[in-house]
């Protein structure tokens, strides 16, 4: 898993590059051309945060309204929804789930333009899709995922900034950003922070992660691999939903991390945090700058915030692992999980 | 929260009699006369999860894509999609929400025809919504929402059936079996096997709920229920994502709570049930016939699925509140938590 972890900046930089940044914007371009009213995502997994984020990237970038497809409706149900006017986008590392295909296939049947995005260029998924965009983060060792999440954040962004562009082609100020992106996410793999934290967290019973908007899939994906490697129940919320209700559970005794970005999510995730305070919570942030309140942060560099998914995450990978290790569990192969679940 | 739960078989019984069926009917065939092509459902808190079943709902029976709009890409993000080819529906028993009363404004001067379903026939999201359900659940007296989250889930239904039948008007057997509802309602909140299992949970540092399709919400629901006034942490999971990795943390000691329905998501979580009890998972089980490995079971009548939510949720309502009193906590009125959280 660290090795997994290591290889991200090279993974973003691969993605990137002119050859696959040229295939990205055709596929893109395609979509464009289509003219798409609203798009739906289906995921299982870490992939699903993945899916979230490129949710929040349709409304907020493209303006088209964006859910997420359940599955269950087509495999358990046969709905035969009509997605003709659809871009329907399927997102699996191993590209294999049963069900996530059965819904893409019903979807391009319906008239949908269907993207797969995948690490695994010739699984079902990526055959059944019109359009494949390929992930090229190398082969994954460790049962949880890493760069695979990491790098299907980078081609969501890539896809629906090139289709925002029309043509398909990243504006040159988003491709000079992402040339950066690579260094970026080696500057912040850099720091020390994830292993002090995990180890004032070796004995605790139960975690809540929070963020609010590009900031929420961070903290769904940070609860999600803390569950499966070190069997911490962890809760994620929305800082939103998190006031609406289960505040409750925060007591001094579960300690909160939280996604606060440079830009308007991180300005709503202030207000979170600094109730959470009030109730003697300890919170750990990861942030630009420092957060009233707070016990501990990982700092990330100060990016657009619908760029901040693609660092954010790099800490909570490292605690992660660190808890793992601390608490005595094999991250590589956690108990009861499989690289790839046949759901339907 | 009691009493809120016991007049449950009455509100049900006010919102499928003649008058109020009528007024449903109504919207309804506007609706329906619009043809929209796809549903997009937004809410927060409890009413989330109602709005989580109007999505199968959409799909499964009406073969509608739907999707969860989140309120943060227009009340951070200032996105402004394109809905005009959308049915809007906005999910709230206070009809309070800033944030979601700006994102069906928003929704609707883009085109969408735009519903609001709600217990305040005079709030602002009554106000600015187009078509208008009124819950009419009378006042709630507790924090934790009962007699609204299951009024909202039946307005959704009649709404969605009767777009479905194109007239507005229900089906000579759906209308059947809704002049049930409040019966069958009575006799599941006349078992006492929820104070029984309540005691068993006393002492109980982690609990886990999980459901399929139409189960999913009620699992949400019930998560969501037991946090607010028990503070357990408890995580909500598809059987289908509980699979995909967060299996490692239903150790012994941690229970789990499954919803099996008599249909095809029950079939599939049986599945789930088996693989848990391999686990040896202590799985109580909400469902109308025994289910093999499991601990303890709320029984509750053979129906339909996309019924099944109206009822799968009355013994776990009453769960939550004999925990709550068990583990000396005051249901009522839970720490942290307001009747309106004023989120943007």
């Amino acid at each position: 898993m660290a090795t997994d972890i290591s290889e991200q900046p090279a993974a973003y930089g691969r993605l990137v590059a002119p050859a696959a940044a040229a295939r990205i914007a055709e596929v893109a371009a395609v979509v464009a051309a289509r003219r798409p009213r609203y798009v739906m995502l289906t995921a299982r997994g870490t992939s699903d945060h993945a899916a979230l984020y490129g949710g929040y990237l349709s409304e907020i970038r493209l303006g088209l309204p964006a859910g997420l497809g359940s599955p269950s409706t087509v495999t358990l149900f046969g709905a035969r929804a009509d997605y003709s006017q659809a871009l329907v986008i399927g997102v699996s590392q191993s590209g294999e789930s049963p069900d996530l295909c059965e819904l893409v296939q019903a979807a391009r049947a319906s008239g949908a333009t269907t993207v797969a995005i995948t690490n695994e260029p010739d699984s079902p998924l990526a055959t059944i899709a019109e359009l494949v965009i390929h992930l090229d983060a190398g082969h994954e060792r460790a049962l949880p995922a890493t760069k695979t999440y990491t790098t299907e954040l980078l081609a969501l962004l890539m896809l629906i900034e090139g289709v925002r562009a029309g043509d398909g082609r990243l504006p040159a100020e988003e491709a000079a950003f992402l040339a950066t992106l690579p260094e970026l996410a080696a500057e912040v793999l850099a720091g020390d922070e994830p292993e002090r934290v995990a180890s004032r967290l070796r004995f605790v019973d139960n975690l809540v992660v929070t963020g609010r908007a590009y900031g929420y899939p961070t903290a769904r994906e940070a609860a999600h691999k803390i569950m499966e490697t070190s069997y911490v129940p962890t809760l994620a919320y929305s800082g939103a939903d998190l006031l609406h209700g289960p505040l409750a559970v925060t007591a001094p005794r579960v300690p909160v991390l939280a996604v606060v970005g440079a830009g308007p999510g991180g300005a709503a995730m202030r207000e979170v945090v600094a109730k959470l305070s009030t109730r003697d919570t300890e919170v750990t942030v990861v942030s630009p700058t420092e957060v009233a309140g707070t016990h501990g942060r990982f700092p990330v560099p100060a990016v657009d915030e619908r760029y901040s998914p693609l660092l954010d995450i790099l800490p909570l990978q490292r605690l992660t692992l660190a808890l793992a290790v601390n608490r005595g569990n094999d991250p590589d192969a956690p108990l009861g999980i499989t690289k790839v679940t046949p759901t339907r």
